[in-house]
């Protein structure tokens, strides 16, 4: 089977084996985004083509793919789901040459009966799922980050900071920005903007004392920014977290889920650090519950 | 005496009566950063001229002017300060044909020793102690809404909240403002999103619900800008509010203080409006304070 994590920003497909291991990988910058005029079909055979000349004749996909502005809306799941949730509820997407599914994204609401969406990050924790075991909690740091709690074995309900996006944006197009250069983060400013987090006060007044700190020559040009994300990360990972630490099993890029594990590790909880191969693992376990029409490729 | 608030981007000049009262007025978009070279006593010069030539002999500035990135640079006072402390702290500037002095700006540290400042909100205060009196709380909201507790008749402390300047960043550089279009503010919309402030969890993840009540057709993009609005600025006031309410006096422009009128209103406290003209009233009282060496001109 072929699995594809398809976001909006990058491609990545991974040759799967009956087993679930990864035999082959790949990886491009053409996210969702970078496909012009909608010519997904044609981008998949870029990518994969010769894969399906070899005989795979199943391509798994998860992602911003299945949404508005991807190939075909897969219409979203409601937690709690589980592997075998998903696998049921799989979108067909008319392709020549092999069967092609779509992973739906997840939605649930807060206790406000606000609403969430994921797509992508369902696909990473179904793919946890058996390292974590029945119950825990899991967090996947990015842009819009994602802490779901798993129950039973399935996605039980998760809720979405804007965290990453907040960043870049203050950092980008406000006064704060003004005073960073760019460079590698700094641990020791990184755990100071985490320890100001833990400070009474709220982050929107949190956020002025970046620029007064550099000001008063507190805070250097070049520790800014690493102070500005911890700040962030540490209100994140406060709010997240519920009261008497635990494990949090933290997915991602390896450099985000260090500072993550250094925020969790901060609030007296204890992470746990899975690598972005679960992507893969999760679309080997829905694409093995799957009901597909074709057979698989001969072995 | 010429009274002048000059900040960042606008230029303020008030012709002020021996007793306080506005004589004339005069505006310009010509704040500290729209004047090349730092060209600053030509552009006094340009402003005022003619009442100087008419015999106004003491020009009072307050704000950004005296500022790093101003004319000269006003050494922070410290809280607690009135009238006659921040009087007692003016800065002379070298010009000819008449005394000109600066107003400081104040400092204050938060509970957890992080430094604040402020240049020009701290005139506008001077010019409303009157009508607070001994003891209340005062917010000047803006792209640095500042909050201040005054006591005994002086600027007690205050703190910081970035939230204007948030705001903008958020809506014009994140993917929430990708759904929003351009319009005045909508009441309804706004205390939709002040109604959210008060749900539980942290402001980064309220952010994200800006998108998904966007994406389920509950939010429509003539709305998303307000309701985005009202959840920060009720944030904003939440935090800043004392337990057990109370008054709270406004200064600012008239529109942004209505919106955070309804803020203060819909967490149970009470808000005074004050118009902008509390920048003249406070030069006119700092002004008196002043120990000038030039007579005042002859009326």
């Amino acid at each position: 089977m072929i699995g594809v994590d398809w976001g909006t920003s990058s491609f990545r497909a991974f040759r799967l084996g009956a087993d679930g291991r990864v035999l082959a990988r790949r990886a491009a910058p053409r996210g969702i985004l970078a496909v012009e005029d909608a010519r997904f079909a044609e981008e998949l055979l870029r990518q994969t083509g010769d894969w399906i000349a070899e005989g795979e004749s199943r391509v798994l996909m998860a992602g911003m793919i299945g949404s508005r502005q991807g190939w075909l809306e897969a219409p979203y799941l409601r937690c709690p789901a589980g592997a075998a949730e998903i696998a049921g509820a799989l979108v067909r997407v008319p392709f020549e040459g092999a069967e092609v599914l779509l992973v739906p994204g997840l939605t649930d609401t807060d206790a406000a009966g606000t609403p969430e969406v994921m797509r992508g990050e369902e696909t990473q924790l179904v793919g946890v799922l058996d390292e974590i075991g029945a119950d825990g909690l899991a967090c996947l740091p990015g842009s819009h980050s994602k802490w779901a709690r798993i129950a039973v074995g399935r996605i039980d309900g998760y809720a979405t900071y804007l965290s990453g996006e907040a960043f870049a944006a203050l950092r980008g197009h406000t006064i704060l920005g003004r005073m960073m250069k760019d460079g590698p983060t700094d641990p020791a400013a990184f755990d100071r903007g985490l320890a100001r987090a833990a400070d009474p006060g709220h982050l929107l007044h949190h956020l002025f004392g970046v620029r007064t700190l550099g000001l008063f020559g507190q805070l250097t040009e070049a520790d800014s920014a690493s102070y500005l994300s911890g700040l962030l990360i540490g209100h994140e990972v406060r709010a997240a977290l519920p009261p008497g630490g635990g494990a949090v099993h933290l997915i991602g890029a390896a450099a985000l889920c260090a500072l993550y594990a250094r925020a969790v590790a901060a609030s007296g909880a204890t992470a746990v650090t899975h690598d972005e191969d679960a992507a893969a693992r999760g679309l080997a376990r829905i694409g093995k519950n799957a009901a597909w029409t074709t057979p698989t490729r001969p072995t």
